[in-house]
């Protein structure tokens, strides 16, 4: 079984926990893609949910498969959030980001009642790190907080695309940190966002009891809980 | 002697703390407003200093006062950085941000060895918090960010002006926050900058060890060192 299919499984299993009437939000990155896809299903066949996109591109995906859209300017509180990561450690600490869109991610992941992380098997690791951290920082003055951010053990790299430096969706820039093996995801989040220009980070602390992870070998979706 | 006075006292002598060849941050608000006229004066006289403006308004005030200007690209250090502040308490603790320009504040206060802040009288207090707190959080979600504020003990309101929500030099929200007493200030900071959604709080926490402050009665601006 590829990858893609891997990720197809994982992401059809998750749409399950979608009941009528929930306000969920929805991630963002190539799993998701399949997510949204099988959800646009359920709804054309009468499921009845409103979603918050975590992204530009999720809410384009989202509009394409008529799925009705909200914003916290109307709810203040989420039932479910299903997103990917780039990083699962066996306490359920997460590396998000790789997609650039951790911000919003973590906004709408911190306030919900339930996030359902989904991945295949690959990202399913024993100690976080060998993923490079994305960190979102001001633009301004970004050069200082490279530094900063350097001296609590990694390379920071600041995040390119085709049109010169990654803009987020919210104009901020990333850095990807390689630490390599983070001991302490807790400890290095707070020392991250302590630092003056840091917005957010990759790492998402507690956030999550439930992930589904897709494994090849038996072709099956394992539900974990913690 | 007015406010103004007052101001524009403290202001010119700062100046003096400004010697050739040094790169300066340059404050925002109506104290560095004369700060920034007066070094004009020494630039015209032959002083050699390059600045770093921490709002787009301190950069117009600037190139009007043919003050050279630079910018983290080309250095990664400032000697001296001078700024005021909305309450200084006993132990140089700060609030700042009134005008709205924190963030960048804070980013340039980091990056210096030297940071004089200039007041009158009336900011400096015994217990930070009768001026409410500007706290710079991300527009997306950020309803659910104040709420989250909110529990740590004030009421939060979005800032506003006369176009509408008012936007930081960085495109993002304000929220002036009412704590009344902030009894541990660095704390506080701790707490806020770990809400997901906060980007940056007007706490200065251990940043400055030098106050200039002028007294309206004896006329004089007596220099305060921590």
């Amino acid at each position: 079984m590829n990858q893609d299919d891997l990720k197809k499984r994982v992401a059809y299993e998750a749409i399950n926990y979608i009941k009528d009437g929930m306000v969920v939000g929805l991630g963002t990155g190539s799993t998701m893609y399949y997510a949204i896809q099988s959800l646009g299903e359920r709804i054309k066949e009468g499921l009845n949910i409103k979603g918050i996109p975590t992204s530009e591109k999720t809410a384009e995906w989202a509009r394409s498969n008529n799925i009705p859209l909200t914003d916290f300017s109307e709810v203040n509180h989420l039932d479910l959030v299903i997103d990917g990561a780039d990083e699962v450690d066996e306490n359920f600490q997460l590396i998000k980001g790789g997609g650039g869109a951790l911000l919003r991610e973590k906004i709408v992941a911190n306030a919900t009642d339930q996030f359902i992380v989904i991945i295949d098997e690959s990202k399913y690791v024993q100690i976080l790190g060998e993923f490079k951290l994305p960190v979102e920082v001001v633009p301004f003055g970004w050069e200082v907080t490279a530094r900063e951010i350097e001296a609590l053990g990694c390379n920071a790299t600041l995040r390119m695309d085709n049109n010169g430096i990654f803009l987020t969706d919210n104009d901020h820039y990333i850095l990807d940190c390689d630490f390599k093996v983070i001991n302490n995801p807790e400890k290095l989040n707070q020392d991250l966002i302590s630092i003056v220009g840091v917005v957010e980070t990759g790492l998402f602390i507690n956030m999550t009891r439930k992930v589904l992870i897709s494994y090849s070998n038996s072709g099956k979706v394992i539900e974990m809980n913690n």
